[in-house]
């Protein structure tokens, strides 16, 4: 970075009102936005959905190989993305960041760029938040609130026995991200002078820098008619959310190996570093799809959309849960997938 | 603590369910509590209101001196208290939490003992949070979440040239309280053996460890038919507050030494650390108190309530911000106040 600008220089206040100087408010619900004790939102006779998330530097995410404006972006994701998960349309966020001194402003400007750039593409509005010193590090916490018609919202004790399994996009594909800058960043630590080897790898690594919220499922089940039964988002992995669903709905449930998505370039990656791709896709988060549960008659109208796979479907509580894999045997589900990771 | 349990022994999960079991809703606008990627609420056709704020130890408490139990006490106060001074009331709060392996699963009920006391005494019900760990420290990210009559709530920007300024409880203590838990601190580090000498020091300690939000100045103003033209609450000192009142409804104020609320209690220990109560008034943060404005033919209306306190006007912007002293001399009053703390 060419410009180093201390935050201090700006005070609180003066922070605040560089970083939202640029806001353009774009829900009618958005009443009063920054600047405030508070925001208020009116959602003219429609439930608000409120969910909330926390990142810390060298847990969440490493800044070796995250650029921040990557690090914006994806934050405001993890957390819309629960909203979509209860079926809601996400209207606003609120962010607070604690940040030592080490931050410029130039790296807050980088981290917010990111920030209104996943609000802008999503239609979400900033309207409020809190900026004070870490004494280590950078920690996010993001509060995203969102919209449903009455009683429209799924939670995730809702599904019933004999209900299908779906499952958004494709899965284990972060995870492998994941592996590859670790790889790197271990390299580059070992010898500065080596540049980063991830040809190749765009689609993974995206998967893990950059990744989406499907508001697009949300608005296909909306015009299909399609209520899901139950439905989360896949931030831990299928086998830790499929065990979710089956705990808070009282139920068991059987999954196809065969029928799981997995991109052919993820696999690809997974056999490079020779472990099974499947394992990934159960137990690698930040896939950020969705898994739902719908009732079998309405089967058919999944077919018009290829991005929604059948992976399984809901059984007695009794009958426990298990994954069919392709060789035909059975395994128990566990919340860290049926095959450890190596 | 007699006991030790390593949270890691509950997992994430496990320790979501631990600490909140006992959740009992009170709102009937809680549709969806603690349990799913988000909370549900149906605010019936009032306005959601909703605040954020982080708090970091070593920046913004010392746990030295501050017991657990208060610290999530004083963590809700602090949001709450900016729904108040919305005009609002505050109706849900979602918690994020970062820990480090220092805490214990016996501090973290500690800490929850005084987030659910509090919940308890201003009717807000707990519906979501994240826990996760961190590298150094104690963080804690609460938001509020309050309702509203549409278009009842009171911003910062609207005062009018004229209004009276108004002022709840009194000012200055809890940065007493700091200062004397800072010197005893200071003084057990050279020699844990001696005892802290805090007695006769309740008041100002408990206006910092244990402060409250001022939930009945708001029924007061409700059932009086007060409508405030601005509001915010003083957690930053008088001066700074008043400040944000003038510069985002373009206005100047006077204020009178004379009239500002300051306890006896308070009074005294600034003259044991030698300072100027007033300045420890306008500048001392954390009394949680309201700072409001209102037009002058409501002045009546004011006496049948002792907690609230009129310190001085607004006028036009040219003539600046003032405060009249008990000599009769002007001072501009600074973000820091009219006389920089000792």
């Amino acid at each position: 970075m060419e410009n180093r600008t201390e935050i201090a220089s700006l005070g609180e206040f003066g922070l605040i009102d560089h970083l939202t100087r640029n806001i353009e408010l774009q829900n009618a619900s958005t009443i009063v936005g920054v600047g405030d004790d508070a925001a208020v939102i009116d959602h003219y006779g429609r439930q608000t959905v409120i969910s909330t998330d926390m990142l810390v530097e060298g847990v969440h995410f490493d800044l070796i190989y995250t650029p921040l404006k990557h690090l914006g972006y994806k934050s405001i994701i993890a957390n819309i993305s629960d909203i979509y998960a209860m079926n809601a349309t996400p209207t606003q966020v609120v962010i607070s960041l604690a940040i030592s001194n080490r931050f410029s402003l130039e790296a807050m400007d980088e981290f917010y760029e990111g920030v209104f750039a996943a609000c802008k593409r999503y239609g979400v509005d900033l309207v409020g938040g809190d900026t004070t010193s870490s004494q280590k590090g950078f920690i996010i916490s993001i509060t995203a609130i969102g919209e449903v018609a009455p009683d429209m919202f799924v939670k995730r004790s809702t599904a019933k026995k004999g209900d299908l399994i779906c499952v958004s996009g494709d899965l284990g594909g972060a995870y492998l991200g994941l592996l590859f800058l670790e790889r790197e960043k271990k390299i580059y630590l070992e010898n500065p002078q080596i540049q980063p080897d991830l040809e190749g790898e765009d689609y993974v690594i995206g998967r893990m820098l950059k990744p989406e919220a499907r508001k697009d499922i949300i608005e296909f089940l909306e015009k299909e008619e399609i209520m899901p039964t139950a439905m989360m988002d896949i931030s831990d992995g299928l086998s830790s959310e499929i065990l979710h669903i089956c705990k808070q709905s009282n139920l068991g449930c059987v999954l196809y190996e065969e029928k799981i998505p997995i991109a052919e370039d993820t696999r690809g990656a997974a056999y490079k570093f020779e472990i099974d791709p499947t394992a990934c896709a159960l137990s690698g988060g930040e896939d950020y799809e969705l898994v739902f549960t719908i009732s079998q008659s309405e089967h058919e109208k999944l077919v018009l959309n290829e991005q929604i796979s059948v992976v399984g479907y809901m059984t007695e509580p009794e009958e426990g849960s298990y994954i069919i894999t392709k060789g035909g045997s059975r395994h128990v589900i566990t919340a860290q997938g049926w095959n450890h990771m190596n």
